[in-house]
């Protein structure tokens, strides 16, 4: 029977409880906004004793349906002041997802001095002092537990950013082989958990119960549409563009289309740009001889298997992963053009337990103002290093973009609800720029990935620079986007289901067999739909309204090389997504 | 005839312009709060092109009714991201009504480096470059400028945190004497200034038209009865208890209430108030040898006179002034019981360009992160001097007490609207409690200063604990407020009008007498509310709301010794002030 786990840090107490009869077909980000809306008063301080963490794995996550291994971390958020949802592929997931977790929550304010790991296992959990990993990386983090509880366990840990209550400090979990690399890194819940004294979780998954499917044929049914569908589409099929290059197969396709956000958002082309693209991750890795570290997978059971292991210059490890997001974020938006350089910024952030994109934002933005200089790869390096000292510096960026910006007075801050803006210049891709602006979660790419039809012509072809059609097309791809961070799958299915209905009925069709319910595919919108709306009633009462589904003043007033566009859709359109 | 100057630093113009005809009555916080209200789009960046800085005298401001001299300063707040005014007792207000300058509008920004130095006089406006003035301190500044031009000038200026955009940067006027020392300094509206490139602005006041007034006798009439109130009132009358002792007479005070914010805010109550005492400064300015250093107005024709000029031991001048704000946000809310520590802290803010009690409120918060401990005055002057330096911690306190905060994961942070609280907590005293929290302004005693019926027994006599009748009492004086900041009367008449029937009849006919208007005293409240109301709907479009009319959530949990209190006036009530 599916549970919830209760820890108050002020007491100590750790318990088991039966799930509500309204929690029952939720899971993954429609059970943590609707617990974190139900639980936590809109108004608290962040980092304060009545802010909660609510981690929950999908509905489907742990069985074996495909490229479903997604928890999702919920909270009141220090960056953004409003509701976050950020979730993670990882075997964590489904170990949670097979001992029929619903949701684990972490409460209250320790008393006495910390940190604390909590243990967590089929009959419970148990909080455990746990002083000597203060401080400790990420990585050395889940050394030393996998070495006390063998290694099998799944790891949820924190890193000094999140310890020190940076707002950039994101939620780390495994990745497959044990590494500290797969993120819920956006809005800084690694804070939270960190204000409230919890280092890491342990998971045991010994002699759990495993998922509990209502209708098993109709599950077996669906995961074979869906990995049908997977196994099809150019974008997610074995060898296809993800499997052979990653995410940074992108890096290419946006710098072509004047979208690939170069010096902090100065321009949308950037002339380094083939040097780090997913071309060259792929050959780099080739040459440096690193078998297997391409097309590497970050749970269990995922059939696109999009992730990296970039090697240094002898063929060792360096990072898992250099992906599209944080590639870009530490590369074309600071001008640099040097792979490693970005593979050593990308290995700092998973050490720290920070956030690569708000860490790329924020590096673009000290860059502007004269920090190091743009293009300065080692200056980078050096200035990140600032974070895991917990210097003055370093509190200073490790609390992000807009309050770096902040700090030195800079005026070209891209962020919405004080959220870095990810990889796709707004005033070169018009609807995804609706997506970061009118999101609950600030911007935030994965939250309405129009990119598909707008530049990838999947789900059909728009023009990225046209304003016609995208706040349809947004709110669409959000409410969709809603119902797959619940299910547990992977955002990247979208692709499949976009374009192969059969997969789409796939998708439906696991949800169904797991839950017992009957929904149907043009049920997915208005589903994805309830979790929106309780979110944007959360972030109202939060105090963000819809005066902040505005873009960053500059990108109405600077126009955008090389199309040399602003960002031209109205405030009253804009409102017009969520009314 | 009354006119505008219109400066727009884009393309360096200085334009005359008519007083369109809506704005003729208006003065002061009325015409700024218009002005913003007009003129600056709600939704844009404080720092950046849109953002307008308007300074506007008093309605009655350069005639010769008593306390009259004040000037509003207005604009987009960086520090609160709403609207702002705030204003200075100064010679240079008087100088602006005299020229009949109804505002000066300072607009757009520079391509090229600036700064650069506005000289006014009756003709109109002259932008001149003044490279050499960078960096200054504003004594420097004075310096120069008063050479310059005379000393007969009136100089408006920003120091270096200004220059630095720094959130806690005010707009500086000189004294009496020529000193770099009133300040409007709340809201960081030094800041906008400073990114507008205007270093300083010189008011040349010769062949001045002079106030016109409509109706003489009337006006004579109400200078005389406003006058005799203020020379009858215990308060205000010379040899009372301002004129005696300064405003500091009110660290007693408050400490006996209880309500004397102590340690950022943890106490009420402070063991080292007689050291820092109104009483002590004047035994101290006494002892020392320093003959008019008590009872020093701020500009010619105040009857009150609670400036002051401290000394240093040898009986030379330390500072100008210490004010109860200033001494209370550097003594008691640091722990501070050295008044020669305080006043080199006050110094410090004096020639940096930075608000007083926005620092004072920061030293506090950073004193709880651990920067330095309580009570060390030392090194609260070695860490206020990083501000000058403009260094990386500097860059962090320079922008307030919030940011402060938020850069070292500290949860008690003492402000409303990101704005720092000044001398009366909130929990010991809950009128000034609503006005700080419902205030369109953030935390400001001066928007509607209760303490005058919950401390003094001056309008009344009501139990500063009790939260019955806080409500009404709290919007009253902030709308009758709102009319004194537009009249260009000190806030200290308050004392005379609120007891004394003919003073507040006084002052009321000296604004009909200039403007020709035919205001009754019970229209005042009216007249006050309609400035609230512009100010609150700039609010709401630039996204503050009735959510953001909250207390800092740690004053709902913590009780405050000595009374134990929480702030328990709930939100339903708080919004009952507004609707």
């Amino acid at each position: 029977m599916a549970w919830i786990l209760r820890v108050n840090m002020r007491d100590q107490s750790v318990k088991v409880e039966d799930v509500p009869g309204d929690y029952e077909l939720l899971g993954g980000r429609a059970l943590t906004s609707r617990m974190v809306y139900d639980e936590v008063p809109a108004d608290c301080h962040p980092l304060g004793p009545n802010n909660k963490i609510i981690i929950s794995p999908g509905v489907v996550t742990g069985t074996n349906a495909p490229s479903s291994g997604r928890v999702s971390v919920g909270g009141k958020s220090p960056l953004t002041g409003g509701i976050k949802e950020s979730n993670a592929g990882t075997p964590v997931a489904q170990k949670l997802g097979r001992l029929q977790i619903k949701a684990v929550v972490v409460e209250g304010q320790p008393d006495k001095e910390g940190p604390w790991i909590l243990k967590l296992n089929k009959d419970g959990g148990e909080l455990i002092p746990a002083q000597e990993l203060k401080g400790k990386l990420t990585s050395e983090v889940n050394e030393a537990l996998f070495k006390d509880y063998g290694e099998k366990a799944g790891v949820i840990n924190i890193g000094p950013a999140g310890e020190n209550r940076m707002f950039m400090a994101g939620v780390c979990f495994n990745d497959n082989e044990g590494r500290a690399s797969r993120y819920a890194g956006r809005g800084g819940l690694g804070a939270v958990l960190g204000s409230k004294g919890v280092k890491a979780i342990v998971i045991d998954e010994a002699d759990a119960p495993k998922v509990d499917i209502k209708d098993q044929d109709l599950f077996k049914q669906g995961v074979k549409k869906l990995a049908e569908g997977l196994r099809s589409h150019d974008v997610t099929k074995p060898g296809g563009a993800l499997n052979s290059f990653g995410t940074a197969v992108l890096i290419n396709i946006l710098n072509e289309a004047g979208g690939l956000p170069t010096r902090n958002f100065s321009e949308g082309v950037f002339d380094g740009a083939q040097k780090i693209s997913g071309e060259t991750i792929a050959d780099t890795v080739n040459q440096r001889g690193g078998a297997g570290m391409m097309g590497h997978s970050c749970h269990p059971g995922c059939l696109i298997q999009c992730s990296n292991v970039y090697p240094k210059p002898d063929g060792s490890e360096h990072v898992s992963c250099v992906e599209y997001e944080s590639d870009w974020a530490f590369g074309a938006n600071c001008g640099i053009d040097n792979l490693d350089h970005v593979a050593e910024l990308i290995r700092l952030c998973n050490e720290y337990g920070i956030d690569t994109i708000e860490a790329g934002v924020t590096m673009g933005v000290a860059m502007e103002a004269g920090l190091v200089k743009f293009g300065d790869g080692e200056g980078a390096i050096k200035l990140l290093q600032e974070v895991g000292k917990n210097s003055t510096l370093g509190r200073i960026l490790g609390n992000g973009s807009e309050f770096t910006g902040n700090a030195y007075g800079v005026t070209r801050i891209p962020t919405v609800k004080r959220q870095g803006m990810p990889a796709y210049e707004p005033r070169s891709v018009k609807g995804i720029g609706v997506t970061y602006i009118t999101s609950p979660m600030g911007a935030d790419h994965t939250a309405g990935y129009t990119i598909a039809p707008e530049i990838l012509s999947v789900g059909g072809q728009v023009d990225p620079l046209a304003k016609e059609g995208k706040i349809d097309l947004s709110r669409t791809f959000q409410q969709v986007t809603a119902f797959v961070d619940s299910a547990g799958y992977c955002l990247f299915i979208a692709f499949a289901i976009l374009d192969i209905d059969s997969a789409n009925e796939g998708m439906v069709e696991t949800v169904n067999g797991v839950l017992g319910t009957n929904y149907k595919p043009e049920d997915v919108p208005r589903l994805g739909a309830e979790t929106l709306e309780i979110e944007r009633e959360f972030n109202q009462k939060a105090g963000i309204t819809s005066v902040h589904d505005r873009p960053p003043e500059f990108m109405r007033y600077e126009s955008l090389p090389p199309h040399n566009r602003t960002f031209d859709i109205s405030d009253e359109e804009l409102d017009s997504v969520w009314k």
